[in-house]
């Protein structure tokens, strides 16, 4: 469902950016956030999550904005789901891609899904089932949090990761994704970490990479990855998801300023970076200017690199 | 003079980063920064600029300051000189490190330093003479301007680069510089460009990156100069250097944020990256908190990473 592209971009703004904050989104908001970032081009979307708005109101109102990001045709609509009754949601309301997640480290995933990883892999095996049992059966997405680092445990055994991807493969997986949850990772690290499960997964298996820009090294992590083989990212506009409670603490790597790496580097994504920084607008009507980052934005476009070809190698 | 370490980090903060303020530091201030930097084992600084007073007014008392450097031992203290008359006034101040500079864009050389490029090289020739006749002849490093893009003309082509570092080499230089100033530049440009200037002036010449983070790429560059072999980096203190007049737009990467990466990487700089940080309170008294940025400042370090072995590589 993917537009065509060297690499592909999936914006987790409205899910990974909006459940972090203290403010929720109107409805309409979000949808009009959405259907900007279709107008962009973005050729996948994770949308919301199916918990439980008593757990995270943020996502109250995620059927019926998941109903109106699913008008769009031609974008690859997801959602996350924690667990086989989120899944169950997700199915019910139709989306494309479906979002599941363990996080490597025993202590980030009980604090996350408050179940041991052993247990959180049985709800893995339960959605996977209610995945092939549905009407429409979605592109399963499995991926690992704090791949990278924890910020209750502090380093991550790659050997954990490792065999969680292994895991999820043998599962029923789709595609495994790789979280820097808390953006502890570092380039040579994530080109290493994604070479491997790479290679374990098999060549044809679809790896992604999820960073975040805690501590500066999202977009390094990001060409790490890009040099590793990994050729699809998730990224939030506005880099959305920074913690409220943490001011100038970043969130996930900024979308716009992602894209134009891309794009200098000569890779396509699809993406149309004027019409995606239009997305600033929606965002600042409801969001403290703090929490909304990008270089990008704030530099803006060099209008003297418009129009000319991109920087020669050599 | 360095120290011993894997990665040279000269800190360009009170030179490259101070020139771009409207704010005017006083002299103890400038002073209060450079103990400091000295103070956390950074091996080399750039202090300063001999530079008219009436065209900079930042500079007026860069003899006082590169004197007062100076008393530090074991940490080159160098400063920026445009043209002859300049080097004369650094050659008599006794700086240790003299900077030269060039563009590589031919319009912004002359906005720069008001001479055409084949004119400001004449003026390269006679630093060098300059300093072979002086009493302490200063380590000369040469540093191409707009090497990665220019914010006057755009991309630059890659070959008036590499003419002008095979230039500075034979004139005389000691090491030569390869600048991003206006932070153009993405990492596949800038491992090219780092490999092939390294690849024509010989493996044992000394070259360095002078990178800019305007539009976010930064570390990634640093990272993709490191893996081209670079092992000399500028960097700035708070990423001093943002224009005033552009809102957001930075200035040169960050120090604490390229330190931190070096350390993560397993790379030794011989800089206490705690004691960096409080370069931040000198700062802080004088330059408005929107033009001070940096990760870690924001985030803070992760106390959980502390006494961690380094993430392991596979």
């Amino acid at each position: 469902m993917a537009r065509q592209g060297d690499v592909l971009i999936c914006e987790v703004g409205p899910r990974d950016g909006l459940q972090n904050l203290d403010i929720v989104l109107p409805t309409e908001a979000k949808c009009a956030l959405i259907d900007a970032i279709v107008a962009a081009g973005v050729p996948e979307i994770d949308a919301g999550s199916f918990v439980p708005p008593k757990i995270v109101p943020q996502f109250a109102d995620v059927d019926a904005v998941i109903a109106h990001a699913l008008r769009h045709r031609g974008t690859a609509i997801g959602a996350l789901a924690p667990n086989a009754k989120g899944a169950e949601r997700a199915l019910a309301a139709g989306v494309d891609t479906l979002y599941f997640v363990i996080s490597a480290s025993e202590t980030h995933n009980r604090a996350n899904v408050r179940r041991t990883v052993e247990d959180q892999l049985d709800q893995f095996r339960a959605v996977v089932a209610a995945c092939r049992a549905a009407e429409k059966r979605p592109h399963l997405m499995a991926a690992i949090s704090t791949a990278f680092g924890c910020s209750l445990e502090g380093r991550v055994d790659p050997a954990a990761v490792r065999r969680l991807a292994l895991a999820f493969r043998a599962g029923g997986a789709d595609e495994v994704g790789l979280a820097d949850t808390v953006g502890y990772g570092n380039p040579a690290q994530v080109k290493a970490l994604s070479k491997a499960v790479q290679a374990d997964l098999g060549a044809d298996f679809p790896v992604r990479l999820h960073l975040h820009d805690t501590l500066g090294l999202g977009l390094a992590n990001a060409y790490a990855g890009l040099e590793a083989g990994i050729t699809r990212f998730d990224a939030s506009v506005s880099g959305l998801g920074g913690c409220p409670f943490a001011p100038g603490a970043r969130g996930n790597i900024v979308t716009e300023d992602l894209v134009f790496m891309m794009h200098e580097l000569g890779l396509k994504t699809g993406i149309d970076l004027d019409r995606l920084m239009e997305t600033r607008a929606i965002l600042a009507a409801h969001i403290p200017a703090p929490l909304l980052t990008g270089h990008l934005h704030e530099a803006g476009y060099p209008k003297v690199l418009r129009g000319q070809p991109l920087a020669r190698g050599m």
